[in-house]
């Protein structure tokens, strides 16, 4: 039996293609990024680790078909080699849409989660009328005319810190205030890109977000009529969430 | 039975993730580019072009796996209603990974591959150590340091009129003879691009061009002994063919 007391913690920065799991985290009869994680680990360790299964924390849930390139996880093992070389044979037994980009020794009292200060996300839109199958894979393709100006100014209302009940659920019985440091929308021809930075955010928060934004942009809401709906606080007046192939988390900050 | 001599010629570009597909050309008991154009064609046109099966012609034969986003096709058909409709219910059809980016009537005598004049591709490379589950779906990644200025010094050779037999076989019994005007290396960050406009290329001959052209970068071939490769027209002293991942028919010139 290993002497567990003495694991050690990892930190590493996960990207996947979301499009084929149901979501970041572990559920039963279902792929999920977590559960290929802790196969890989687990198969990778099994030497040192024996007896105690490998168990990832990741900084974010992401949704069945969102994606991420900047997705954080901590786990704890004894595995006492090379950490270049765990990395290595993590990534060559992970499938070919999950991978990590780096792998450290985490610092001490690192949790993924609990230790995270912001998570940014992005939102793509393919702003035109006809198919573009190369883009929508990672973007979600809105045809018509877009506001974006109107869309900013909508956005500038969620800057700060408010009870977002409006777009989304806690987990059970906790508070539905968030921070949001920056929410913006720019636009490169065709494309358009929602880049979003918050403190945390409640259950397909960011989707419905960009949803209720496209409705301003579309001119079905104006603005103040968003700032109202934020401020009523119901989620049933906000737009469903926007499709997940759009949405891809880019960062964890510490 | 349908006036057959009446059908009208329609042009239309066509945009596709490669990834699932056995190449653009239609065969036998697998999934091609072609085979899925054909069906939705004759699905939406079965009222006016009955008895005629419909038959698509591509500019050129994309490999299993290549991209595109400028592949050009032809068709006739006796469909005399609005073309913008055509293209809505084609799209309607197609499975995600194929979409026409534009549909119109074709000029008089046109031919989607005789009147051709040039094909561009590119072939994007990924350049670092370690996976990318994102940007690998239409990229080839390629680790170690390599010399981008080597590569173009080699690519630059290739311009002109040569015979390409180092790179690739003709359809049977025609020319080897190709002309290639432009084939140029640029590299952003990681990711390098090998764009390359040729009248027309043998089988192959893009990805094996490349996979050569790698060597160079790597240190494997100087520039001198990869002109060597050109003139002495050997297939077997030139590379495999670099992964179809990474390449994507870009633009079709008439």
């Amino acid at each position: 039996m290993a002497d567990l007391a003495n694991k050690r913690r990892f930190r590493a920065t996960v990207e996947y293609d979301g499009t084929d799991y149901h979501g970041f985290q572990i559920q039963p009869g279902v792929p999920t990024v977590q559960r290929e994680l802790e196969a890989a680990l687990e198969r990778v360790t099994q030497g040192c680790d024996e007896g105690s299964p490998a168990r990832i924390v990741g900084a974010g849930r992401t949704d069945a078909g969102v994606h991420s390139v900047g997705q954080v996880i901590h786990f704890d093992s004894l595995w006492s080699r090379s950490v270049a070389g765990l990395q290595r044979a993590l990534n060559a037994l992970l499938p070919p849409d999950i991978a990590l980009r780096d792998l450290a020794m985490a610092p001490a009292g690192f949790h993924a989660r609990y230790s995270a200060s912001s998570r940014q996300y992005v939102y793509s839109v393919l702003n035109q009328e006809t198919r573009s199958p190369l883009r929508e894979r990672f973007a979600c393709r809105v045809p018509g005319a877009v506001d974006v100006a109107a869309m900013n100014e909508a956005a500038s209302h969620m800057v700060g810190t408010h009870d977002c009940a409006a777009f989304g659920q806690p987990p059970s019985g906790s508070t539905t205030v968030r921070t949001v440091f920056r929410a913006v929308w720019t636009q490169r021809g065709s494309e358009l890109r929602f880049d979003v930075l918050g403190n945390a955010y409640l259950r397909k928060m960011v989707r419905r977000l960009v949803g209720t934004l496209l409705w301003v942009g579309q001119g079905k809401l104006s603005s103040a009529e968003f700032e109202g709906i934020l401020r009523a606080g119901v989620i049933g007046r906000s737009a469903p969430p926007a499709p997940p192939c759009g949405l891809c988390l880019v960062r964890v900050n510490y």
